[in-house]
Order: C-alpha cells, then structure tokens, then sequence
C-alpha cells in the first residue's frame, strides 16, 4: 500500500485565489486534514472523501496524524490558508517527519505553493512589497519574544518593508504595540503602515495610517501589518514601494 | 469612456499555478500589456483582444503604455510573471502614475496576486520558508550594491532565511558571488544553500549545496537561490526550517 502527502495553501479566502494545482491536489486526496475554517473553503466533490477536522493549535498532532493516515496508504491533503510553506503546515510536517517514525522520511510527500496572505494584503492597496521585503511572524509561542525585537531592529536597519504575519490574538494582546514602539524608535513617524483585515475575502478591510499614530488595537488575528520602508509612499488612493532607490526618470 | 487597467502574475509558470482571479482578469481584457514569454503564457481565448509584447528591461515604458491605453478607455491587463507586487510590473505601474499625467491617478487600477518565485521555489525543496524571511533582489540597476550589502549583512544579523531574486545576469555576472562572499563572513558554512532553476515548471533544476562551497555560477536568471537560517535543515530528502527555535516535543 503506497500512501501519500501533499500540503497545500486555499490562498487567502476567496475560492478565485486558489490555484488550479491546489483544486486538483484536494480533488484527488482521499483525506483531508486541516484547520475547520481552511477545510470549509474545499467545495466537497468526493462523497469517499475523509475530512479531519481539528483546532488551529494543534499543528504538531495534526501533522503527525496525516503522516499516520499516509504511512497506512490512503492520499493525504493538509490544508492550510494561503502558501503552506509560509508560517502554515508544510515546517509542522516536516518537523513531524524529523521527530516521527523513520518510515516517514520515505513517504511520498510534495508542498503545493499558494498565495500567501501578505501578497493578497498588497494587492489590496496597491504595491507596498515593491522592493526588498522580510516576514515575521510575532508569534512567540515557538521563539523568544528578544529573537522577534533582534529581527524587528534588523529589518529597521535595513530598510526593508516590513509584513507582521500573526500580529495579535487575545493571548498575545500587548506585542504588536510593542514591535510598533521599538519601530518608532528606529524609523520616521510617517512611515506608512498598513492594517489590512481579511485581504484576498469579501470582507477586507483597510486602516492606512502612519507609524507616529498607529495603533496596534486595530489588529486581530486575522490582519497582516504592513510598515513601509523609507522609500514607501501614497500616490493616488495607493501605496507602494518602487523598485529601486533613484528617482523615476 | 472609462478604461481599466489591473496588473496580474502569471505564477511561476505552469498554468496550474495561475489562480482562477487572474485568468478571469487577462479574460476580460482589451489589452494585454507585458514581457513576450509571460504574455505566452496566457491563453488566446478571444479574437478581439491586442496583444501588446515588449522587451524585458523597458518595465517604465511598458507601464507608460499600459496607463494611456486604459486612459483611452481600453480594459488592459499588465502581465507579469509570478505575483505582480514582488520585483514585477505592479510597483513599475504606479512609478509611472505618480510620475505622470495627473489623470492617471482618476483611473480604475487593481492588482491581483499571485503566487512569486519563492514559494514555488521553497515548495519544490520542502520548507525552507518556514520561519522568518526575507526577500532581496540582486539587481542594481535601480539600487546601490552598497545598499545590497547592507541588507544581506542585516538578514544575516536576523538570522533571516534568505530568498535571492534576480541573482545574476549577463550584464551582473559577479553579483551573487560577491554576496554569497559576505554571507560566508557571517554565517556559518554549513548553512543549506539551495540554487532552484525555473521553479514551477516542468524543467525545475534544483541544486542543493552548503554556504561553504556553494558555486554561484550555477545560477542564472531564471534562478532563485535560497540561504537557509541557523535552524534549516534536511530531513529525508527536504529541506525545511522549523517554525521557531525550540526543540520539537
């Protein structure tokens, strides 16, 4: 019985924004294994089709079971929001792998890329990751909070846009005001910064202010920050970074 | 007449990994506007629309052209491959708006993302994206290598993964060599380097080497080149980066 594994991103909520690999992949998985929410935007094409539904803190155990599910020969999908190699399942996986049954590591497991949430976020307002860019995640369940600050301060330094992926949940209230202080410190106050709620669904949702005023209430778990680097700026009704640092001829 | 203009990305390549938005999009255009091989990649699906083909390195030109089309009251479609907000047209778009005439900034202008090189790139290897990120292009047409150097010295100060865009061309053959220089000065040896050619396709070419010995020429422009963080490793036959710093339980 040969099994196997295939993580994959629904892109960031809208069923347009999921790539046709990904429609395939789920469409020929025999089980799928995810988040209740992210399984929810799988139309159900399959009546012999599994669905293992779990809580969003529980990679870890979901990853393991998939890889169980796999190594006993049914056809897996783990399904994440947006890419599934960015802050998603694919690292879980893997990290199962390393840690799991040995029989796992010659499994047939492939990542199917998707659209991450701070490319839907952009696109919202026009393009503010026009030039280098970074992603961090401010969760600090798996890293120290001072590995966070030492990246924030890196980023500053380097004048990189900035995409604050998990900016806040209600365990977590106090570290997006926290990163926006040690920022504010680092950067001028009216570098753009960006609040975008929900980007790539029905119901986005922007707030653009700067980063003299920002406040970090307006974020939830379901906002991806945005904060300009020094070239980033409004023309228009949108914001963006252009590609380099000389003037537009 | 009220003409439209939405920039769109192809993905990497396959047409699997154009999302369904961005195929509706290209499908209502008057206009296509981009770079010949990435127009290639759209489907002729409708007898009346103009296919306006140009040159890579005119991306200013190409954009001028776009908004005095749409100003005219044509649909167009910019086209560039992978996401259209990462080193593509998108920020090139709204340079040209913010430079030119004052009633391009009246016009309807929407971006749809797309799926960039690195995730395709990462998911071909595993996870390498999986912690903290960023993005750099190589290129300084229009940024100083001074600057280039001080964002790699940053990434490398953050513990950053490392996505490479633009690592070499003809015109920069010694670029990427230079940088991998100053990587080696402050990372160690054994980091994990992957070298992913034409990511997304049906010819990806992946290279899988250490910081230590990593040869730049492997790369040219269709390549993506990875430098892993302290924390990226190889399980089995992938490559991943753990989702934090602590041990898997």
């Amino acid at each position: 019985m040969t099994g196997s594994l295939v993580v994959v991103g629904t892109g960031p909520g809208r069923a347009e924004l999921m790539t046709p690999a990904t429609a395939a992949a789920v469409a020929r998985a025999t089980d799928l294994v995810g988040y209740g929410p992210y399984l929810d935007r799988i139309p159900a094409t399959r009546p012999d089709q599994c669905r293992h539904a779990s809580d969003n803190r529980v990679e870890l155990d979901r990853a393991r079971h998939a890889l169980s599910l796999a190594a006993a020969g049914r056809h897996v999908a783990v399904v994440s929001g947006g890419d599934p190699g960015v802050f998603a399942m694919a690292a879980a996986v893997f990290e199962a792998v390393e840690a799991g049954d040995p029989v796992w590591r010659t499994l047939d497991i492939r990542v199917e890329p998707g659209v991450t949430a701070m490319l839907a976020a952009a696109a919202e307002v026009g393009a503010p990751l026009g030039g280098d860019f970074c992603a961090i995640s401010l969760s600090d369940n798996l890293k120290a909070w001072t590995t966070i600050e030492r990246r924030l301060a890196a980023a500053a330094e380097a004048d990189f846009v900035i995409a604050l992926y998990n900016p806040a949940s209600k365990a977590r209230p106090h570290q997006l005001g926290d990163a926006l202080e040690l920022l504010r410190s680092k950067k001028k106050a009216e570098t753009p910064v960006l609040f975008i709620r929900a980007a790539g669904t029905t119901d986005t949702k922007v707030v653009a202010t700067t980063l003299g005023v920002a406040d970090a209430s307006v974020a939830d778990m379901r906002t991806l920050v945005i904060i300009g680097a020094s070239t980033t700026r409004q023309v228009g009704r949108w914001i963006y970074t252009p590609r380099g640092e000389r003037e537009v001829s």
